[in-house]
């Protein structure tokens, strides 16, 4: 099992990068080897400053050039091929490793995927699904931000998407699909939603559990949140930053108080970096989608993500009910 | 000054609304008389169970009718104009009260208050706006779930009605005006949002801020928030249901500890009820609607923000507001 990681991406790279790849490395298996792929100077220079100048299972491949926040992320596959972001791609696409990490742009890790992975067939637009934590266990939320303005049909694709994720990688044996709407009943929510309502609740592959409400996500109503990129990434970001807010409240009121709570374990289930990364649903290899703030942790949690889409086989899963669909129509 | 209550509307009416209306009658100034609106029977009951029999400034509008669940929003003001709503909106228009506030089905308050009190001249959608609590205070978020599938012309009337609504009522001179988007820069997010980022940046009447990403909110990032409906809505549930979640999850874990830690106290910014309500805007009258899951206490705070909209003329400087541009456009 080889994994490509991205050491450029992070706020922090390639500090964090290399501190991610060395605690995987660590904790995994002897059959897990990593390739960092960024400027090799920068790499060796940091590895030796984190004590492990070398590694049998770690080695580096140079990508002189890095994608910057200005680049545009359709223009980077052409202006910049050897970034590290478009090499780790195409080591996987020539087969030289298993899967591709990254903590970069989205939208260049998205474009680059779609460019040099290629969607697989009968695939629309490839989603990111990311896990939210609820209070019973993580919800994948399709599609929280690389699509917006989706029509009903590509909605229902991530709903398809996403039921084969968390078969594969959340181990649920029939996954609860809801829709993001704004009330429970079918006529609820804009046509869009109607619409995709509609869909979803005709497709007998599905277990569809019909809408789902602002409210009812945290109560863990479904497996799979189907939504559209727009309000996904909108309620990702906010979620992400109003269990800060709400801890801060509380840190701030427990400073003069005695008292043997451990908020680090209260909160455990808040924690984003047990997640790690998001694996690009319907291109044709596992490339895996990491939050620029990520840390090491993060970044080690998302390596395993992209062991396991691999070890699950869920591209495969992904092209064959495609198939199967296309086949039948 | 007199407001209006519809005694049916919440979860637990009229319990609920006769607490509520006591409650404010005894904090409030010599001035205010409630009027309640619902069955005469079942309110003068629950005052007697409340041991204020009667009350020099609480009267009772008999509605015999009451609007279900079930019933179609629109429909309400034709199918069932005995209703406390229809006959409490009727009691504003003719002048016999100067305010309405009902916890009643929202659909069916704005409806009701369309078809009753009409839009103001020169409004396409009234828009509820609803507060937020945040680090640096309240944000008001317009439209939190009136509207949805809004165009940039529309987006861009519920930033001037929240503008005014910051100034009269929450006492903001130069309202910070935010559009909610995906990302930072003007060109981020869908077709829509681009074009009211467009427009709201050519109206030199506002003090727009630009775009506002989800983690922003939390951190006080703007006065006004302006989003479609659907997301509104979406965020608006989401974050009462995490802030359960969370203070849940910490309450699990104090159980059996030993602290003085008060929780409400750490958490009274969270607190709903202190808003209580919130004004239609756009409709020429003061409508306020609440959750229909209102304690007494949000009740109370409901006739407040009725009373302020009223002293402040809201009304009459969003119509002036509306006049001028019409008739400079």
């Amino acid at each position: 099992m080889r994994v490509a990681l991205d050491a450029m991406g992070t706020d922090g790279a390639p500090a964090t990068e290399v501190a991610g790849a060395l605690g995987a490395l660590s904790d995994s298996e002897d059959d897990l080897e990593i390739v960092l792929v960024g400027r090799r100077s920068l790499i060796e220079d940091e590895l030796r400053r984190q004590g492990v100048p070398s590694h049998p299972r770690l080695t580096i491949h140079d990508a002189p050039d890095r994608v910057l926040p200005g680049d545009a992320p359709a223009a980077v596959v052409r202006r910049k091929p050897e970034s590290s972001i478009v090499v780790g791609l195409r080591l996987h696409k020539e087969g030289a490793v298993d899967a591709f990490v990254s903590a970069g742009s989205t939208g260049a890790v998205m474009a680059g995927s779609l460019f040099v992975l290629r969607p697989l067939e009968g695939v629309d637009r490839p989603a990111v699904g990311t896990l939210l934590p609820t209070a019973r266990g993580p919800v994948l939320m399709v599609d929280s931000g690389a699509n917006v303005d989706c029509k009903p049909a590509q909605l229902a694709q991530f709903a398809r998407l996403g039921n084969i994720y968390a078969q594969d990688l959340m181990g649920v044996k029939r996954p609860r699909v809801g829709l993001l709407n704004i009330g429970e009943e079918p006529e609820k929510g804009d046509e869009r939603a109607q619409e995709t309502y509609r869909v979803l609740a005709r497709d007998g592959s599905l277990n569809f559990v019909g809408n789902v409400e602002g409210r009812e996500i945290i109560r863990g109503a479904c497996d799979v949140l189907v939504c559209d990129g727009f309000v996904g990434n909108v309620l990702l970001k906010f979620y992400e930053s109003v269990a800060h807010f709400i801890i801060g409240l509380l840190k701030d009121a427990m400073k003069d108080l005695e008292t043997t709570l451990d908020l680090e374990e209260v909160f455990r289930v808040l924690d984003y970096s047990e997640y790690g990364g998001a694996p690009l649903l319907g291109v044709n290899g596992v490339s895996v989608i990491c939050h620029g703030g990520s840390p090491p942790k993060a970044i080690q949690s998302a390596i395993r993500v992209a062991t396991q889409t691999v070890r699950s086989r869920m591209v495969d899963h992904i092209a064959k009910e495609l198939e199967a669909r296309n086949g039948g129509e």
